[in-house]
């Protein structure tokens, strides 16, 4: 299956943003309004939530409840109109203080130039 | 999504399986016969051949044509009936004498306890 130019584009942009730390900015610029999230662990707080909107939301809870010690950040990964991404954190709660490590593999569909699926890979 | 237990002890298997270096060994315990194999740049010789024995040969082939100087497997990575591993290897081919460092992620969909499909995320 022939990766197109534009799904390595959108991949490539996803990744700098991320590797600078503006994941929403990454969100605001390449993600489309409808888009899908999916997570290993559903989050009771975005049950039925949707789009843009709510990945926002759900970003900005992460980063308002973690304090990210350190990132690591391979691909992207293509095939076809998709892309993977291999994310490891090292991060500490601000509220429990605990630190942990975490890490997932996030696969991202492109539709006309925007992410319209994430999915996000890991165990708890 | 819930990740089902089957989904993990594939996976796991998977990975035990692939660290030992017993590739071969993965397909023929934990393949469906009927399994679908997708890869980021279509190999000619596969062009058309599906199927656990296409598998099987590509996979031959891979090791007949290369010889493996370190391997990193990281995961499985999972969300629902799917698994992700992220592979990492140094090969010699052994026709041009090249060293190479090629990394890829793998997507596995599992139905009834086997590997129904395998997506390769890679670039060249």
């Amino acid at each position: 299956m022939e990766t197109s130019k534009e799904t390595m584009e959108v991949g490539r942009k996803l990744v700098d943003f991320c590797k600078r730390g503006d994941n929403l900015k990454a969100v605001e610029a390449l993600y489309s309004k409808d888009v899908e999230s999916v997570e290993a662990m559903p989050m009771p707080e975005m049950a039925g939530k949707k789009g843009i909107d709510a990945v926002i939301k759900k970003n900005q809870k992460w980063m308002d409840d973690n304090e990210v010690n350190s990132v690591s950040i391979e691909g992207p990964f293509p095939l076809g109109d998709r892309f993977a991404v291999h994310y490891k954190f090292d991060a500490t709660n601000r509220n429990t203080k605990e630190r942990m490590k975490m890490e997932e593999v996030a696969l991202y569909s492109v539709k006309n130039g925007k992410i319209v699926k994430e999915e996000f890979f890991y165990t708890m």
